[in-house]
């Protein structure tokens, strides 16, 4: 059920590769749902349509770059497992204490429902495994583009306003313009 | 609140080190509740009383072994995520279909609830990232032993039939006695 479950899926009319429902499958490293946002290639192993809206699991690969801008998701708990490079994550928490700490290969941060939060690669290049509440990991390729690339754009996708608006609406992801967690 | 936190919470009269809530926390790589079960290592990084029951997180390291006994959880669903190595993931669905893989860093399998399945590390050492439908990530502890250790064990911890018998009926883990999916 990898490969051809997966060419098959993607060929066919879904625009998802994936089940669709709680059955069995494997991956191989790189195949799920691509999708291209900013300067990052999301790849989305697993969604809230297989696990019955508890969670998704994504992974995230992106050069050193600008910060990502400040975002909260009321209803969805996130996490960020890095799994190569450096990336700094900066949470706000709801009495305003700031966390912000450089994640290394192997460490883990933790964003509650609701919490401001943001990240920044600050190595060469880095990837992360994020899980999030059943339904949020389809942000990125709405708010983005899907893509069969590999690796992550050379030339960063900037979506519309209008786009990333609607997005954020359907997936209540709230950005808080003009707050700045980073120095 | 990165090893701060972790050395407070372990010190304290909590059997537990994570913070119980919903509340921002880092971990370092290692950091987390360990526990010894068989020859494998298990670090909970998150659980399901940091998520409202949705999910937890944890890590796995084994060397190669013998495959670990097949078993099955009605309620929770399960993934496996190769961090480093190569681990035999095989799966029963429904119906009796079988799948079996062996994958390798980067590779990924879904195990819905209520399939019987078993793994085997099938090179010099393994690390996998598990997310678990919330509260099953402390199945292995009740199995197993918690420990301050940061390796595997050397001599395998094997739990008295009793143990893993109250753990595996405390947490709906059903061990399918005389089922060999494996050659």
């Amino acid at each position: 059920m990898t490969l051809e479950f997966t060419q098959r899926a993607t060929g066919g009319d879904s625009p998802f590769a994936l089940p669709g429902s709680p059955v069995p499958y494997f991956l191989e490293a790189g195949e799920g749902e691509r999708a291209h946002l900013f300067d990052q290639l999301f790849t989305v192993l697993l969604s809230g349509d297989e696990t019955e809206g508890q969670f998704g699991v994504f992974t995230m690969e992106a050069p050193r770059g600008e910060a990502i801008p400040v975002h909260s998701h009321a209803d969805v708990h996130e996490i960020f497992y890095v799994l190569d490079g450096k990336v700094r994550v900066i949470i706000e928490d709801l009495d305003g204490t700031r966390h912000d700490k450089v994640l290394a290969t192997g460490d883990f941060g933790y964003v509650p429902a609701g919490r401001k939060h943001s990240f920044r690669v600050e190595s060469h290049r880095a990837r992360t495994l994020g899980v999030n509440t059943g339904g949020f990991e389809r942000f990125f390729a709405a708010a983005g583009e899907r893509t069969e690339a590999r690796m992550p754009p050379v030339v960063p996708l900037i979506p519309s306003r209008e786009q990333l608006g609607a997005a954020a609406q359907e997936f209540r992801n709230e950005f808080h313009h003009g707050v700045h967690l980073h120095d």
